[in-house]
Order: structure tokens, then C-alpha cells, then sequence
């Protein structure tokens, strides 16, 4: 199916570190060998990718000088520039070495918070120079397994801080990048800040820069909340934050899976895909996700093609449902749309509203037909309709 | 112990809908008959309670025309006088009637929000006659089943539509009300808007009087999305924006259990009292929860004295761990208070930041002591120590 | 399309309480008016059910003598014969009324004990007088909220007691029925007795007539404890045990939602459907669902037409992904069939397998190929394949 | 406090895993230096442990010849003796290794199957020869991501297989040792075989030699189901089926925490400990935890410490509840004894039965006390009572 062939147009991305993933996890070592960052951005170029992203330590070692930095960077460069691919996100990794133990920006420890802002400093500074729009910002070991180890607060706090600096260099060195906060509710810590979409949303507007810092929402991280992350997706547009997005999928409350796009809660991502098409939503459609420790190099990139053909495939799906004629009577019956017109009329008031009369036994009787619109949506996604 | 008999100044309050709820759930009928609103006053009053707390309908029918009302509310009135109780809090019934299938504030059809929002500025004309500083909300019926019955940023549109007509009707009539909104992830609908703290406090960002409004975050509501309630909390306080809590049990991610607070997350609990009693939060510790359907009228009263009675206990402990040498130490040794320390200097540049030496490894191999703190935490929450 | 319409081969039955459901729950009142069962049967005939199944409280009143009971099964009767349909299944309501507060075959109140047994006992005549070949038993009250309040183990006691009552009754009076325990794990109690299918099955092994009882699972509660539901069918299937089916839907660790099949949890809708027609079960399709209360009665046939649909849609999608060859050659690669033979060959002894060389690194690394099958198979879901 | 201090008679193990834990995970790498399997003996002995058990892998390499392994074991075997310590339990790692991709015992490929039973044999032997009367086997790589994978039927096969084949090894080398199932829903796996408690006794059926196999439930793994734990250990027992068990902490469905036991759910903690000392199970008080990646070697020996205090705490809160008269009054109250009183009378027949009257609407009155007796045991978990 030609359609199902992505291009440089569908704006895919993924991580250097989800194709590169070599299997370890708490239970069990590395099960594939590493994966070269150039020959990563080879083959994804090949599946039709228009982007890679990364962390730094996803391409130079963590204690890399100047020198050794440069001695990764040069070929994916190269690989870069031949094969077209863009970088349209950088992200630090604050996570893996066992200084983070506690954090970075929210560590306890002042010299190491000192020493991660640092890191994201030198890590900006690349990805401005890489040509990045958006510095993503994943706090996974910012939290806590008990009570008293962190004082929230504070910690709030000093997370504020490290976003008001990093902002600010970025303003002072006229880089036109944006940051994105990725939510999530916990692992590797028991509790970790900014659990869902929302409290990353509301932590923004205490910044010193809100414009420049949205979110970087991701599918499993809100689903392993049981949270709807169409309806996230939704909310963060509202606000004008959605700078970027993680595109994967998970089975509900449970450990972080990354599954490729599509295999995981379908009917959830049928309406992510709907929401991004129609939602004013221009950025990367970004994959963060796991290939399965059962695959090998083969396995891996069936997986990463299996992220961009779900994706395309949801997507005719959602421009077939707005499509159908059905559907459009469907949601006039729903009322759907008389939702956008206000409450009140124009120029309205309190007292006109309360000298309305209403019979509300006579409202409550009309059924919402919410069944029959949904059962249209389920069909067009197993693709038994248009 | 009579230090753990509830006084007046303890600012315990309780909805007329817990202890007077009758048991009709999914499955079963009514196991208790209803409960007179002025003998629950009297009953709370004797138990140690400072308030109540109602929705409309909790006190008259949802039909009841102004001498109805008046019928409901004199004996009432006439009970509060009595026992010297207040109402600190009023909410509005916009969930039980089947006009609200859809919701209230942000139903599709435009007749049931006009009416929802009528409803809402009675209601809020008789919590300022009754004296009550907070209104709440509790958006239960706001949400969805399926992707396509709601559009969400429509939806958000008129649920901040809604609280603008609120909140400007309290300005307008010198109402000293501040409103609350209580977040809730799902139950009854399928997915409700604003489904945790973090939603709510970004979403009040978006009003025309952010001022007016704050949260109403409930344990159990938090707990069912898997979060850290004491971590939602911090953050709510943090933004200024604790107004109201309800306080209640759960276990976990599963059905709205309304268990008595206490018996639920145990852990939870002591340090929701913990950041409640040290966070500068100064308004009602209300009970919002349902006696199992097991009990008789007596089991009742003995669940609603249970939650006040394990309030007063955790907060004890609470008190003792904060004032224990070791615990003291402990922190310390965790470097809990180093992070109220911002992480640059005083005119700090990131020129200096970025001067500094730092030895990883050597850092990382500190480590941070949480073990050892949390297991005081714990013996204090047993009871073994202090 | 036609294969989608169902026919009475199809083995599509209702429960009467499904259509029938008013929409009262914990936070509403009734949506809907009562059903006439007759009604029901007629218009669940008309969309191609072949049978429905019923509590006896869904036909006549709790309290109902002789007289009353016939007067309500009457006009039932006659609804069944004129349209064919059957009862192949019928269950007791042990949970709606107050007495049952506490459970029925486990509560604590030996009275309410007795009582329980004997209205299921009468209730077993009655499905045997209908023809039913099943007797289903949800035990939704059967558990406890806290702690002390139930031992679990003399209520095992206690609940093996009663199936050993009914299935020697059922011997003794040369009934052709079986019963199916029905697991779930919480809602309406806090914590359920028989969780899961596993703990069903297991208790089953201890009754006096193990033969005589099987499961009745139901998608929904497996799916509240996170577990895979065609995972808990195959289990069923290979102890011989499963004997009738509750579909619906369900998106997680939340409320029991009872969606209609198909509408939830998608991709484990297919495996379902998929298990149950190629795993050797071959009784009826149940749907046991509840049409949300957005809905007015058009919604509740709506709904109840879709339950079938998706089953249909399913259906053929398990066939096609079964029959391509690329489906077929994916699973031999990953060795799918190998599962099927011994570890031992036949005779080999302990010896024979220690003295095998093989080479664990060489083994390694051979992918599992898993990622291209389930592409493939999300593809037939998704209708982009066959 | 002297009774908080553990002794040989407390029976308290560990794993030599738990404490040797470097801090591996899917986001970051070792925060510890590994941990001399005799050290750890030392100390564990040091804090009043009575024994350590082990997967073969966590004393020697996985690719070890038989001088490797003696070299391995020496030193271990003269800690042991030089403590007394014993080794009650040994398990086998069949999940580290990439072999084990796709599992062990039921990995499609038959190789592999061949070699993990080798693995397990030799260990079994080796679990002989070490003294250990438990076999503890945890198939945490047995399952599956996606529907195609696994035939679970024939999965069920090849696993009953394998413990059909130990078993007779075990029966023919004389040796005194029983096998138990740990059962754990997913991770790392998606889904997981056997999932519960429930499902592992209901598969035991099936054994050519039930007798031999019980099983080894973890207060995580069920808990990440949202099941009861003190229920399933009850189930267990009522099975005579608890043959080990895994004491540790978490929070509701998420990843696996194994938090220190006491530290996570404390409510179902005071439970797990009243059933385990009055349920007749005289097995190991086994920890299975991790102690947290923030933690050094001291903040690991605090929190094992910490596992063994908090049971010998729970432990006397649950004799002081046991004992007090007015809990006991409150029992009686609940009819919580009543319950072991058979519901038909000795050699009662149905006929009998149903010739009884009995008033439902007075029954139906009676509350069940069950908010007051909880109420007794939340004060004894607090330590405010006795």
C-alpha cells in the first residue's frame, strides 16, 4: 500500500536511543550489540524518516572531552548531511549515571544540581549548533521513593530554576529553541515530579519565560496514570503548549513498555492520530519506544516501520471519519458542535440567563446517540467503513 | 486519649452526602433510610465536627421551588444555630439528575450548560447567604466515553466560560467566596476533563479571575491515577491554589472507594496530615466519604468519628517525627534542606557555573540516606518511636 | 455489509439486564424507564440474537411469591417461543438487596447464608424449567473492605459448601446443567473473594463435583486487575473449565465500565475473539455490557447491534489473519509451532538431555521475529491486510 | 526496642540478590560495586537473619565450569558454616541470559526449553546439596508483548512439562525438596503466564505430581494486580499450597518497586503478617526487595534491617490486636465466627433448608460493625492502642 510509505512530508522522528536500545533492564543484560548512531540515521533515512533525536550520551560517552565529543559527532554528521535527515530535538540524559541518583535539576545535592545544569547547558549549546527547534526535558530520577527524602516545594522550586536559566542562556545566545517538559508518573522513581501532562502544564506558568517552555507529552507515560492521552493532547493544545510529542504504546497502569505506535491501546491511538492531524499540531511526529528484548536487528527495524505505517494508516483512518457523511450526521445528532457556541449570548447577562425558562425532565429525556457515533469511529478503524 | 477527641478549632467538616449517603451503588439498592440534614448536624456537632458541608440537593429536591427550599433550609438553619456549626464549603448537584448524562458546565447541548450554570448561581447566592468562603466544584458528568462525543478544547472553552460567569457573579455581588475545583480521573464517565491536580492548576491559569479560584484535590480521586496525593498537595500549595481538600481512602487505581480517611493508603495518609499541617494550609479538613454499604446508622457514625480520630493521630505523629533528634539528623544527612538552597549563587553567572570543577564519580558514590529516614518515618507512623 | 448481520448460528446472547439497565449509579438516578423483558426479547430477536439469560430479579420482584413469579415469567415465555430465542444461561441475584450486604453464600450472618443458598437453589429449578445449560454465579458482594472483617479461608469453606448444595441438588434432581463461577476482583467491595480467573479455576478443584463447575470470565474484570484477558481464556480452555463468556469492554485498572464489546480494549478484543473461535469453545457469546447512560433507549439498541458487529468484524479479521500465508510464514519464523512439541522427545530420559552440547551465546542471538507477526496482525485489526 | 531485634527463630532470609543488587535498570546503570556473596552472608547474619537463598547466577557466571562454580561456592559454603546460616531456598535465573528472550521453560524455541531444564536440573542438585527444602521457581521471561506470540495452551504444556520432569528428578534422586510458583503478572514481560496466585494453584492441578508444588507469592507482584495480598495468601493456605513466600513493598499497579517490606502498602502489610503468623505457615519470612537506587552499602543494610523490624513490629501488633477484648467483643459483633459454622446443619437436607422462613427486611437491618472492628485495627497499626 503506497499510502502507507512514509516521506520527509510525514515529519517522523525518532530517538538514536529507541532503535539503539540494546535490551537491558532490571531483570537482564544487553541482548544486541550497539548500534552505531550513523548507521542508525542510515537506516531510518531509508525507512523514510525525516529526523533523529537524541540525548548526548546517546552519542558521545559521558565523560567525553572536547575531542572525544567531536570524534562521535563528525560522522553522524556525515550521515546527516548525506542522507538529508534533520535533528529537530536534543534532549539531555540526566538519568543513567549513578551521579543522578536522586536527580539532577531536584537532587538534593547542591553541586550536582550545579553540575546537571551544567550538562544541559553544554547540551543546549549542541543543539542549538545541531539546528534543534526544541530542547526536550525528561526528569526521570527527579523524585522520590518515600516521604521525607524530598521536599517538594523546594524541589519545585529549584526545577523552576534550572528552567529560568537554561531559558534565559538560550534567549542570551539568540537560539530559536523552544523547551518541552515530558511528564511522568513514576519509574525509575517511586514518585517522580510533574507526573502527568497537567502538573507539567501548571508548572510552566510560574517560569520566568512560560513562552518559551510547553511539553513533550508521551502516550504511555499518561496511560500508565490511566489517563486519556487524546484527551492531554487536547488539553495542552488548548494552552498553546504542545511543542513536541512521544509518540509509542503501553496496556495501561504498569511499567513503561515503549511499544512501537499502534500496538498498544489502539482506540486510543486512533484519537491521538486524529487529534494531532486536527488540532493545529505541526511539529515531528516523534517515536520514543522500546523494540521488544525478543527482536534482533531485524526485529528492530520491523518495529521502527511498524511506528510510521500504524501512524499513517491511523491517520487515513481519522481523514475517512471525518469524511463520512454518516459520521457528520452522526455528531450534528451528538450535539457536537453546539458545544463551540458560548453559554451565554453575546453580551449576555446573569439576569436574562436566570429568567430563562427550561423544563429539564423534558432535556433529560433526549439520549446524547453517542453509541451509534462511536460505533461509526470503531468501524472506521477496522477499516469495515470507506 | 483525649487528644484524640476532635475540638472545634481542629476545623473538621463533613458533607451532608457522606454520612447521610443511603448505599445505592451499581449494584444494590438503599441499605440505610435517609438521613434528616439537621440530625446529622447535631450528630457531627456531637462528635466534634465545626462544620458541614452540602451540595443543593442534599438539603432540598432538585425540583423544589423557593418556599420548598426555604422548608428544607429552616430546620437546618435552625440545627446550625443550635450546635454552633458553620458551612464552610457549598457545592452544586450537577450529576445526579439525567439532565446532566452529559455533564453540566460543558454539555453539548447548549439548553442543559444554561441551565447547569442557573443552577450553579442559585446555588452560589445560598452559599453566600449560608457563609461559606469556598464553593466547589466537582465536574463529575464533564467527560466522555468515546473520542468523538467531546471536543476537548470546546469543552475547556465553556467549562472556563462557566467559571468566569461564577466567579464575576461573586465579584459583582461583593460575595467573599473563592471557588475550588475538584479534579477527578474518571467514574462516572469514562474519562473526565481536568482528571488530576495538574490539570486543574493549569486550567485556572486560563480564567479571568485566577485569583477567585483554586482546588479541591480529594485523596482517593489522586490515588485512582496512581499519584502521590501529599506530592499533589505540595504542588497545589506551591501555586497558592490549595482552597479545599477532601480527605477519604483508597486503594489504588480501581473504583472510587470513599473509604474513611485513614483506612486506605496508610503511608499516604501520613503525609497528607504531614504537608497539610506544615504547608500553611489554614482552611477545613474535610471528610468527603462514604460509610460501606455493610454498616447501620451506627457503623456510620462510628466511620465519620474514625476520621477525625486518624486525623489527630497522624498528626501527632506527624509532630513527634519532625521534633524527633534523629529524624533531625537524618534529614540532614539526606541533605533535605540543601535543597532550599538555590542552586546558583546570589548574581551567579552561568560563566561561573560553568568554571566549576566537579568530580562525578566521586559524588555519585554519596549516598543519600532515604533508607535509613524513611524507616523513622515509618516506626513514628507505627507508633514505635516517640 | 452482510456477514456482518448476526444469525441465530452466531450463538449472540444478552443478559437481560443489559438492555434493561435504568443508568442508576453511585452519583445519578435512572436514565432510562424500565424494560419489559418480553420487549426485550422481541427486539434483541429482531437484531439476530438467538438467546437471552437473566437473574431472577430481572423478571420478577425479590420479594415475589408463586403467583407473582408466574405472572412475570408468562409473558417472558411467550416472548421466547414466539421468537425462538432460548435462555441459555441464568443467574441469581445475590447482591442487590440489602440483606445481601454483606454477601450471600459468604456472609458472615449464617441466616443470610441459608437464605442465599435457598434462592439460588430455587432459582437453579427455574433455569432448568427454561432450559438453561448454564448457571452463573457472580459472587460480587462475597468479599470485604477491611481486614478483619472476613476470614477468608472459612469463607472459602462456606463458598465451597454452596456449590457443593447446588450441583448435588442439580444431580439429584437430573438437571443438564453446569455452573460457571464469574471472577472479579473489586467493585462493588473493596476487595472480592475468587478474583481472578486463576483463583476460580483453582478453587474448583476442591468441590465435591468438579466436573459439574467451570468459569465464566468476563473480559471487563480481568482487564480491572491489568491481566490479559485471551491470556485467562487459554488458561480456562486447557483446564477443560470454560463454560459460558461475559463480553464487554474495558480500558484498564479503573470503575467496571461494561462497555460494549469491542469498545474498549481493542486489540485484546481480536485476541479474544480470536481464542474463542479457535480454541475449542462453543458456547454462546454473552454479552454482559451496559449502554452508557448518555444513552436513551435508540442508544441502548445501538449499542447492543454493535456488541454483535464487532464481534462479526472480529471474527473475520481472526480468519483472514489465520489463512495469510505472510501471517503463516511469520509465525514458523517464530517458531510458534515448536511450542507444540515435547522438550523431551518421547522416552528421552534426564540423562540423554544433560549430555546435550549446545551453545547459549550462538542461540542468543536469534530474534523471535515477534514484532513483524504482530505488525502483521495489527494490520488485519486495522483492515489494511486481507 | 530488644523485641524489634530478629533472632534465628524469626526465620528471616534473603536472597542474595536483594542486597547485592548494583542498582541496574532500564534508565541507568550500576550504583553499587557488587557484593561478595559471603560478605553478604556476614552481615546479613550479623543482623539477625537465619538464612540466604540464590539464584545459581548470583554466586557464579552463567557460563561457569565445574571448578568455576566450586571456586564460587567455597567461600560461600565456610561463610555459611562460620554463621550457621542456612540456605532454606534456591531458585534459578532463567531470564538474565539473552537466550532467555523468549523465555525458558516455555521459549518457543525447543533448544532453549532443552537448556533451561538442563539449568534447572543442575541446579536442583545443587539445591539438594546445599540443604534447601524449597525450589523456588519465577518464570518472570514466560509470556509475551503480543497475541501471536505464544500458544498459551501449548505454553501451559511445555510449563507443566518442565516441572513434571523436576519433579520426578527430585522424587528419583531422594531428594527432600518442594517446588513453588512465584507468580507475577508482567514485567518484564508484557504479559506474564500465571500471573496470580490464583492461576498458579489452579495449574498445580495439572502436575503429574501436585503434591511436590506449591507456590511462592510476592506482596508486589500481586498488589501491581490490585489484588489483596493477605487474601491471596489465604487462598493459598486454604489450599495447603504456601510453600515460600516473598516479602516486600509497593504501591499499587506500576512497575515492580520491591520496596522494603513495611514500606509500601502498610495497611496490607499488617494483614500479610496476621495471616502468615496465624495461618499456619512455618515456612522462611523471605525478603525479596531492592534496596533503592539512592541508597550506598550502608543505606542497603538499613534497609534490610528495616524489612526484619518491620515485621517483628507488625507481628506484635498483630498479637496485640488479637488479644484485645475489645476487638474480640468486635468480632463477635461482625459474626466473623460465624462464618466457620457450616451453612446447612450436620446432615441437613435442601428440603429442610428450604422449608425455613426467614424476614429478609429485618435481616437486611442489621448493620455488620465492620467500620468499628476495622477502626480497633487501624489503632493498632498505629500503635495507639495496646
Amino acid at each position: 500500500m503506497d499510502a502507507m510509505t512514509p516521506t520527509h512530508d510525514d515529519k517522523f522522528s525518532f530517538g538514536l536511543w529507541t532503535v539503539g536500545w540494546q535490551g537491558v533492564d532490571v531483570f537482564g543484560t544487553a541482548v544486541r550489540p550497539p548500534l552505531d548512531p550513523a548507521e542508525a540515521v542510515r537506516r531510518l533515512a531509508d525507512l523514510g524518516a525525516y529526523g533523529i533525536t537524541f540525548h548526548d550520551n546517546d552519542v558521545f560517552p559521558f565523560d567525553a572531552d572536547a575531542a572525544t565529543k567531536e570524534a562521535h559527532l563528525a560522522p553522524l554528521r556525515k550521515a546527516l548531511e548525506e542522507t538529508g535527515l534533520s535533528v529537530p530535538m536534543v534532549t539531555t540524559n540526566l538519568f543513567s549515571h549513578p551521579v543522578f541518583r536522586d536527580g539532577g535539576f531536584t537532587n538534593n545535592d547542591r553541586d550536582v544540581r550545579r553540575f546537571a545544569v551544567r550538562k544541559a547547558l553544554d547540551n543546549l549549546d549542541l543543539a542549538a549548533e545541531m539546528g534543534a527547534q526544541v530542547f526536550v526535558a525528561w526528569g526521570g530520577r527527579e523524585g522520590a521513593e518515600s516521604g521525607a527524602a524530598k521536599d517538594v516545594r523546594a524541589a519545585l522550586d529549584r526545577y523552576a530554576e534550572a528552567f529560568n536559566i537554561l531559558a534565559q542562556h538560550a534567549i542570551d545566545s539568540g537560539y530559536d529553541i523552544r523547551f518541552a517538559i515530558e511528564p511522568k508518573p513514576n519509574e525509575p522513581r517511586g514518585d517522580i515530579l510533574l507526573p502527568t501532562v497537567g502538573h507539567a502544564l501548571a508548572f510552566i506558568n510560574e517560569l520566568d519565560h512560560p513562552e518559551r517552555v510547553g511539553i513533550n507529552p508521551e502516550v504511555g507515560h499518561e496511560e500508565m496514570a490511566g489517563l486519556n492521552f487524546a484527551h492531554g493532547l487536547a488539553q495542552a493544545l488548548w494552552h498553546g503548549k504542545l511543542f513536541h510529542v512521544d509518540l509509542n504504546g503501553q496496556t495501561g497502569p504498569r511499567f513503561d513498555q515503549d511499544l512501537r505506535f499502534g500496538a498498544g491501546n489502539v482506540r486510543g491511538a486512533f484519537w491521538t492520530v486524529d487529534i494531532l492531524e486536527n488540532g493545529g499540531y505541526d511539529g515531528p511526529r516523534h517515536f520514543d519506544f522500546k523494540p521488544p528484548r525478543s527482536e534482533d536487528m531485524d526485529g528492530v527495524w520491523a518495529s521502527a516501520e511498524g511506528c510510521m505505517r500504524n501512524y499513517l494508516i491511523l491517520r487515513e483512518k481519522s481523514r475517512a471519519f471525518r469524511a463520512d457523511p454518516d459520521v457528520q450526521a452522526a455528531l450534528a445528532a451528538a450535539r457536537v458542535d453546539e458545544l463551540a457556541q458560548p453559554t451565554l449570548g453575546a453580551g449576555e447577562s446573569v439576569a436574562s440567563l436566570r429568567a430563562e425558562s427550561f423544563d429539564p425532565e423534558e432535556a433529560a429525556a433526549r439520549g446524547m446517540g453517542f453509541e451509534h457515533l462511536d460505533q461509526l469511529a470503531l468501524e472506521h478503524l477496522y477499516g469495515t467503513r470507506g
